[in-house]
């Protein structure tokens, strides 16, 4: 993250910036490549920050990315694989020597390095901790301790702690005379004798204050501690609502283990927050480097269940069977109902999943957002009833038609503004993710709702004689 | 954002600290207001972090809001203003005199102040900086000046600015006498004498160089510069890619006008990324603390819309009635084809906005995402065709209608592919954004083909005859 490469785009035309690698950029450096002018496809890639050195060889073709990243193989180090989109780094590691990988991992921080051994297969793992030295294997080893996605992984075992009885001066010096230090910092920890936390200091105050006054004088008592078993979206969710730079890592003793800083769960609130929309439309959690086999598996799943819960529809539509054959109009409507009701579904479920995801949803407001969302859809039940029953009626000349299509739409939209909380929230209180399964329900109840609702009335009002 | 409460829940109890306020407290608080022991009420939220203050009065029901925020107005100062919610803030704001929220905005950063000021109406806007004195009004009138969500609004303009010529030591004296200094910062900037940036310094370095030594020869060149006319969305990339902490604002002429710091952005990238779901949705911009009317116009819109590509699938449905009076089967049918493959194409148009908002997907790869998704396509088409083909001729002893059913799934799942990437992509092209309109085209494309290739195959085929 420090590296002192001279130049960037960024800096030599700020305005210009590019919000991305041109495609002749990348062409360029590929032709380059191709040629067999490594050389100057070196030049040419040095320059770029590790960032945009990672998004080059994303945008590499799968075919040429191997030639492409043996070319420029030197200049694809740890902060160009930990900027590196996951699918795309495991494909390129996997094709790395385990000494290679623990050369790479040597150099990172804990939680960089964590993140690019702990998706190899176990007997690379194994193979790369073996080549590391002692003193950050047991580092990386123990994070490979915790669960998955939990702050032990995220953390950084490199940090400051100082004794609250230290002055100013005390830690200014200690700061100087210091050579192994983490590589950026932006707050500092003071201790109790036992290492549990008991303040922090931001290094502008440090900075500002003359060099008698102790630490504890000008740290901030008020501190969010990360648990170090916290799943990273509550750490991401943490970080956002107390506005952290960096936070302090607990184990069970309360004991300061590591810190997480903010430049690292910044990727992490991006994912989790892009991420719903993904798995509410059923899709995983992919993305268009995901390898196509798993892209399949992930997918088939839910259009499965999709089908099945069509199936579900479909059987209400063929209880009523006669009455379609009497009167085909119905089959030609019928979907409307479905389709308007399925999407007014949509839109109030995504509403509830995202305040659930952020926490603004919770016992204390479930029943008054109920009570909103049945509102805004008698208003839109009713706007979408008049403009449907006066075409239908027009269009087919039979007004009575008009009628239980109106009628079946408010149903319908009720009902999906009803599904679209309660099966979220019921979701979210049966411990489960309200994003992954909520659709598939929702779009079942709208559906079947919308089916029954429409050729219900129709029949009930007598429409098919 | 640097007060020194002394306590918090979070200090007290790291390991217990609640995800959320319980409802037991929420209630506890508004049951001592409604008794009127405002002293009692007070207390309880007093020791709470502005933050959950903020929290508080979101989850309070909006008749109980205003006696609350009554009860405990003098704990609800500009920190928790700018952590609430924009709807409850701005009710609240509306409820406050002018001079009072020119007091709030006063002892805000320049960034905060204008998030508060900015969704106020002009004449109450005016009144509000008239009444702030001229240096703060001055500062927050030109931020005003710039366009909503650019990065004009986000910077403050309080920052460490210093000549590339200076030593440490001269920083470190500088920042001791200074009285007047940003609240918190974690970089000071190397500016030329044309006051254009040269360069960044995190403190830590500061820290840790002796005193003797220039802060050209600490700082690092390479800095991601933001244009002041910059969109915050853009702002929000740049700073995860680059893992920024803050970064240097110029104008026109390449001049430092202001600093952006992560913790305001990390709010925007959760926004950013969490709001994609809620527009594909067709939910708008809101939350469930919009007020309804705003609530009620966003979405009818949207579903309007989708009543009209409804009629679209309806009127191709129509062109089919003959064969629908002779064969029932195939209303019983027809909704499955089309809401799989609708799903299909919410999966893939969900990856490609996804890819789109995090410029993964750009000019280098779209072909090789179109093929890409071509291939999933194929595959869960051909797996749906074969459950569904085999279902359908069984349960209806139609082995022709089983044949016909699979490969109309067939083409709708590869249509709903090629129009889940062309969509979003080409609305991309014309500079639209892909996840407001992209989800009722794609429906569009799902529902009519669904109906078009199922009836218009079972016609073909003869299977009515």
């Amino acid at each position: 993250m420090t590296d002192e490469t001279d130049t960037t785009i960024a800096a030599e035309s700020p305005s210009e910036h590019p919000e991305h690698l041109s495609p002749e950029f990348v062409r360029t450096v590929l032709d380059l490549v191709e040629a067999g002018e490594i050389e100057a496809a070196r030049e040419k890639v040095a320059p770029l920050h590790p960032a945009d050195i990672a998004d080059l060889v994303e945008l590499t073709p799968g075919e040429q990315r191997r030639q492409l990243a043996a070319a420029i193989a030197g200049l694809i180090d740890g902060d160009v694989l930990s900027e590196m989109n996951d699918w795309v780094r495991e494909e390129l590691i996997e094709a790395l020597d385990p000494h290679e990988v623990a050369d790479i991992a040597a150099e990172l921080d804990t939680d960089d390095a964590v993140a690019i051994i702990e998706d190899m297969e176990e007997e690379d793992q194994r193979a790369v901790l073996r080549a590391l030295d002692p003193d950050d294997r047991a580092a990386i080893e123990e994070a490979l301790s915790y669960p998955e996605e939990s702050a032990g992984r995220l953390m950084q075992r490199e940090l400051i702690a100082v004794p609250e009885h230290w002055t100013v001066g005390h830690v200014l010096d200690f700061l100087r005379g210091q050579e192994e230090l983490p590589t950026d910092f932006w707050e500092i920890f003071v201790v109790d004798p036992a290492h549990k936390p008991v303040g922090t200091c931001a290094l502008s105050w440090i900075l500002r204050t003359p060099r008698g006054v102790s630490v504890g004088d000008v740290m901030k008592r008020e501190q969010t501690l990360i648990p170090v078993e916290m799943d990273q979206e509550e750490v991401a969710l943490k970080f956002q609502k107390y506005a952290l730079i960096s936070a302090a890592v607990t184990d069970d003793s309360g004991r300061l283990v590591g810190v997480i800083t903010v430049d690292d769960i910044v990727h992490i609130i991006s994912e989790e927050a892009g991420e719903d929309a993904l798995l509410m439309s059923g899709a995983g959690d992919g993305d268009i480097n995901e390898p196509i086999r798993d892209s399949y598996k992930a997918r088939v799943r839910w259009l499965v269940a999709n089908l099945f819960t069509a199936l579900v529809a479909s059987s209400i539509i063929a209880l009523f069977g006669a009455a379609i054959e009497k009167m085909v109009a119905l089959a030609v409507l019928m979907p409307i109902v479905a389709s308007v009701g399925g999407n007014a579904g949509t839109q109030t479920m995504a509403i509830v999943v995202r305040a659930l995801a952020t926490n603004q949803l919770t016992q204390s407001n479930t029943v008054r957002t109920i009570r909103r969302e049945i509102l805004v859809a008698l208003l839109n039940g009713a706007t979408i009833a008049v403009l449907l029953g006066i075409g239908a009626a027009l269009v087919f000349g039979n007004p009575a038609l008009g009628g239980v299509i109106a009628a079946a739409m408010v149903v319908n939209i009720l009902v999906a503004g009803l599904a679209g909380v309660l099966v979220p929230v019921t979701l979210e209180r049966m411990k489960q993710d309200p994003a992954v399964a909520s659709s598939v329900f929702v779009t079942m109840v709208t559906d079947s709702m919308g089916f029954l609702a429409f050729l219900g009335l129709a029949v009930a009002f007598g429409l098919t004689g």
